[in-house]
């Protein structure tokens, strides 16, 4: 007989626009407050990463940005604004595929992404003028929100850091984790047996990846996006990992 | 202010073994029974692609397969039993990448994924001797376990057939989506604003891969398996699509 599992995923309502030097957690715990809501140990908070950049500055005002002659023959072939090209390649180690409308990098965190993950969108000013960073190190922001929820409430909660990333080979976005803290960012089921008590063939599974994109179905990208995500009810419980373990090392990888 | 958004994800419990001929709508609604659950029109059923295979009688005794020369041949290469490569083989349309213990196929219907999405775990008999075939056409079993439930209950769910999947460059499997009816695969965006009123950059979310992965917490991979899950509170309303809208066009696509 197998046990009971269910999951709640829950957007805290009213979040307030977030600036440089906010204080995340405050708001968060906050919010909770408004709707009564009480932290549980075995709680998820999974805040948008465009929230975590704005609240630790990384947004950059274009006009600022000279672009190297790399970024302005790079940005002929892929139709950008060559400032936001020089932003890009700083923030990678180097270029996956570049083609009309596409660049694709490895981040210099790890991540291979669209446009380094620079964002244009939901940012404030004139369109086009500021860009939005992604953490310096996702996977501290994390441990920092997690270490500051847990001194404002009692409660230490895991905390995943998401993006929207687009895939090769499939349509669309989906949310993934670029940070984690006090949560197995990958669950590795080597040892555990199948229906039939054999081994499992897939034995690695990207937990913390599924929890973002769970929680992206909620936050939504438009003008009603809801930035934090409470996840109620994950039924894994296993080693600590932080987001750094879901990047695949280039050695194994046969897409680069 | 935004509005409340909750999401909750329920496993369904005891379901059972499934075999070739399997009634999995009657399963479905019989477990939903046992637990008092009623369904609501908004509601999706996830079925895990294992199961839905099973019922279809997509399962395929190894022993009773000749390789031919290529497949012997891949086999070496891959390290795998040619048998196995040979029904990889049938299955797809072409190799994407071949290298010791991978192999990554486009599949007849269009996915691009590790070994055809051929299976050996939790599949009954001898280890080895058993391998498991993705359902012959992913969206039309949706559509009919969809209006199988329907017929039975009166009511009528979206279904998402789902199937583990990994990924060029993170670490790990996700869930995603290879059947969909009554829903929207993916979500267009364009035309919607970001939060400061501007046309939003990301512009078509996989919204059923989000599902499958959310799905794929509950359901797990080893023998507490938990093969179907009721997905209440999605905040979507958008037009239905198959999960054939999932698949990039090979044309758009920068990595095969």
């Amino acid at each position: 007989m197998t046990s009971a599992a269910e999951m709640h995923l829950l957007a805290l309502r009213d979040f307030p626009q977030v600036e440089s030097g906010d204080d995340l957690a405050g708001f968060t715990v906050a919010a909770l407050r408004r709707d009564d809501l009480q932290l549980r140990p075995d709680d998820v908070l999974v805040f948008a990463q465009k929230i975590v950049s704005k609240a630790e500055g990384r947004q950059i005002d274009v006009a600022t940005v000279l672009p190297s002659e790399q970024a302005r023959e790079l940005a002929h072939t892929v139709r950008k604004d060559p400032r936001l090209v020089e932003l890009i390649l700083r923030e990678s180690r180097r270029i996956v595929r570049a083609a009309p409308d596409v660049l694709i990098v490895e981040h210099r965190l790890g991540l291979i992404m669209a446009n380094a993950g620079i964002d244009q969108s939901n940012v404030a000013g004139p369109e086009g003028q500021c860009a939005l960073l992604l953490p310096l190190d996702p996977d501290a922001s994390a441990r920092r929100l997690r270490e500051r929820v847990a001194a404002l409430t009692g409660c230490t909660v895991a905390v995943i850091i998401s993006d929207s990333f687009g895939r090769p080979w499939r349509v669309g976005t989906v949310g993934v984790a670029i940070g984690c803290a006090g949560c197995a960012a990958t669950l590795d089921l080597r040892g555990q047996a199948d229906l039939f008590g054999r081994p499992l063939r897939v034995t690695i599974v990207a937990h913390a990846d599924e929890i973002a994109s769970a929680a992206s179905i909620l936050m939504g990208q438009a003008s009603e996006a809801r930035p934090v995500i409470l996840v109620r009810g994950l039924p894994a419980r296993a080693p600590h990992r932080p987001a750094a373990a879901l990047l695949r090392p280039s050695g194994e990888d046969l897409f680069r």
